[in-house]
C-alpha cells in the first residue's frame, strides 16, 4: 500500500474530470465540471485548477500535502515542456504552457501527458493492463486515438505524437478526415464518422426510425445504436461498416507494434456487438498469425477515469 | 576504438553474406555464397557455418579468438530462443534452432535476429542512424519489411514480430498478399508487386520496350526501371503507383511510431526518382504535420551489409 496522494485531471472538449487518489490508485476524491471551451484558455485553466482543488479537498487533503497534479490533455502536446501544442476541440489553445500555469496557480508540482497516452498508462497501472509490458490502447469516441506503452513506459516517439492510430490510412481515396488527409481510420470509424454516415442516410430517407429518434437534430453514435437495437437495418449496417474499417486499422497497428495486449476504450465500446465485434473479427482476419498468437484483447476497466488516473500515476512516477 | 572481432551472417533467400568486423564496425573479412535453399535446412546451415569460417579466416582470426557470431534471418523468428519460426523463401525451415546449431558447429557464442531488425540496428550503430534514438528502417525489395529501434534498442514487440510495416492494409479490397491478406503495402509496393503489374502490362501489349528487355522472361523491378529510363511511360506509371502506395503506408508508420529518422533500404532504393520520390512525396502529403516536423528521411548507408553488420553489433552487445 502506498498512501501518498496525487491528483490527476483529464481535460476534455466538453468536461473536466479531476481525481485525487492514492499512489496505488484508490480514488479518494473526484470532481466534474464543464469545460466551456468557448471562453478560451484562461477561463478553462481557472476551472481546471478549481476542479483539482475540489477533488483534493474531497479527499481530505490540501495542495500542500499531496505529491502533485498530473494533467491529461487532448491533442498534440509536448510532455517534456508541459506544453499543449494544439487542441482541435478547444478554441484558442496554441502553445499553452499548461503545466507551468497550473503549477503556479495550484502551488504543487505538475506533469502533463497526451490523453490517450495517459489513459493507456492509467490502464497499465491500475486497470486492464497491470503487469503487461507492450500495450496498445485504442480510444474510440468522437475521434479515434491511441496510446502506446512499451516496456512499461509511455512511448511518445521523437516528438510526443506516437500512437496516432486514428490517422493510419486504410483507403487512399476515402472520406476526408479532420487531420486534412483522406481515408484515415478516424474518417470511417469515429463517433463523428458514424454520425455523418447516419445523417446522410436520414437525408436519403433510409432511416425513418433514426430520424424519429434524432428528432431533427444530428444523429449521434448513441442514437444509431438505439436504432440498431430497435431493428433498423441501415443503422446496423453503418455500425458494422465502421467497425470493419476500425478492424482494418487495428490489424495494421498490431502488425506494426506486436503488443501483448490491446485495450479498447472510449465511449464507442458501448456499441459492442454492432461495432466492436465486427472490428475484432476483421482485425483477426487481417492481422498476421504470429501477431495474433498470444494477443489479448480486452475492454478498458477504468472507463472515463482512465486519463485522470493515468495522470495520477505519471505524477507519482515523477515524484519517485 | 574497440578492436574486438565479431562475425555476422545475413541469411537470404538466394545468398549468404558473412562478415568479420571489429566491434566498432570496421569490416576485416567477408564471404558470399549462394543459399541454395532448395537443399533444405541442414545443407544451408552447413554453408552458413562454412561462410562464417571463411569470413573469420579472411580477417586473420579464428572462431576461438572472436566474440561470437550474430545471425540475421528472414521471416518470423524468436530471438530470445534463437529460433527461426518460419522463412517463407526457405523451404523446410520451421522452428529451426539455428542459433544453437551454429553455436555447436562453429564453437562460438551466437545471437539471432530478424533481418529487417538487424539491418535497422546495423544502420543505427554503424551507418545512417548513429546517435538516433527512434528509428524506423523500411526494407524495400522482393518484399516490404521494417525494423524498429526505440531508445537505441531493437523493438521486437511481444513476440518478436513488430515492424511488419509491409502488412499494413492500405486498400481493403486491394490485391492479394503473400501473408494471406489483401491490400497490404507489400502487395502494391514490393519488387514482386511491381514485377506482377509489369507482367500484366506486357501481356496486354502495353509495354513493348519492357517486353523486349525481359525477352520472354518475367519482368523484374530492375527491368521496369530500365524501361522507365528509356522512356516507356507505362513503366514510369507502374513505379510511381507503387511508390505512391508505399508513401501511404509510410505515412501510417510515421503517425504510429513518430520516429526522428526514417531509413530507406533494400534494392528498390535504386529506383530513386521513379519510386522513392513519389513515395516520399505522398508520405509528406499524408502524414501528420507534427510527425513530419523534425523527421529526417535518408537512404541506408551500409547497403547489402546492413543485416550482417547489425548481427555483428548484436553479438558485441551480447558479449558486453
Amino acid at each position: 500500500m502506498d498512501e501518498r496522494i496525487a491528483a490527476g485531471v483529464d481535460l476534455g472538449g466538453t468536461k473536466i474530470l479531476s481525481i485525487a487518489a492514492t499512489a496505488d490508485g484508490r480514488v479518494l476524491g473526484e470532481d466534474r465540471c464543464p469545460t466551456d471551451a468557448a471562453e478560451g484558455p484562461d477561463a478553462v485553466i481557472g476551472r481546471i485548477v478549481a476542479s483539482l482543488r475540489r477533488a483534493i479537498d474531497a479527499a481530505g487533503a490540501t495542495p500542500e500535502s499531496i505529491i502533485g497534479a498530473g494533467i491529461s490533455t487532448p491533442g498534440p502536446c509536448d510532455p517534456s515542456r508541459g506544453l499543449v501544442l494544439d487542441a482541435p476541440n478547444l478554441p484558442g489553445w496554441k502553445n499553452v504552457e499548461l503545466a507551468r500555469i497550473v503549477r503556479a496557480q495550484l502551488g504543487t508540482p505538475t506533469v502533463l501527458e497526451h490523453d490517450a497516452a495517459a489513459a493507456c498508462y492509467g490502464e497499465c497501472r491500475y486497470g486492464a493492463g497491470i503487469g503487461k509490458r507492450h500495450v496498445v490502447y485504442a480510444t474510440l469516441g468522437t475521434g479515434v486515438g491511441g496510446g502506446i506503452v512499451i516496456d512499461g513506459k509511455i512511448y511518445g516517439g521523437a516528438s510526443g505524437v506516437a500512437g496516432e492510430i486514428g490517422h493510419m490510412i486504410i483507403e487512399p481515396e476515402g472520406p476526408h478526415c479532420n487531420c486534412g488527409g483522406r481515408g484515415c481510420v478516424e474518417a470511417f470509424a469515429s463517433g463523428v464518422a458514424i454520425g455523418r454516415e447516419a445523417d446522410a442516410s436520414i437525408a436519403d430517407g433510409r432511416m425513418p426510425l433514426l430520424a424519429e429518434l434524432a428528432d431533427g437534430g444530428p444523429a449521434t453514435a448513441e442514437l444509431v445504436l438505439r436504432a440498431a437495437e430497435e431493428g433498423e437495418r441501415e443503422a446496423r449496417r453503418i455500425l458494422e461498416r465502421a467497425g470493419h474499417y476500425l478492424g482494418l486499422g487495428l490489424a495494421g497497428v498490431l502488425n506494426s507494434f506486436n503488443p501483448e495486449l490491446l485495450i479498447l476504450g472510449g465511449g464507442l465500446v458501448n456499441l459492442g456487438s454492432y461495432y466492436i465485434e465486427p472490428a475484432v473479427e476483421t482485425m483477426r482476419e487481417r492481422a498476421l498469425e504470429q501477431v495474433l498468437d498470444g494477443l489479448t484483447v480486452t475492454n478498458a476497466q477504468l472507463g472515463g477515469r482512465a486519463g485522470a488516473l493515468g495522470a495520477v500515476a505519471l505524477m507519482v512516477d515523477a515524484a519517485d
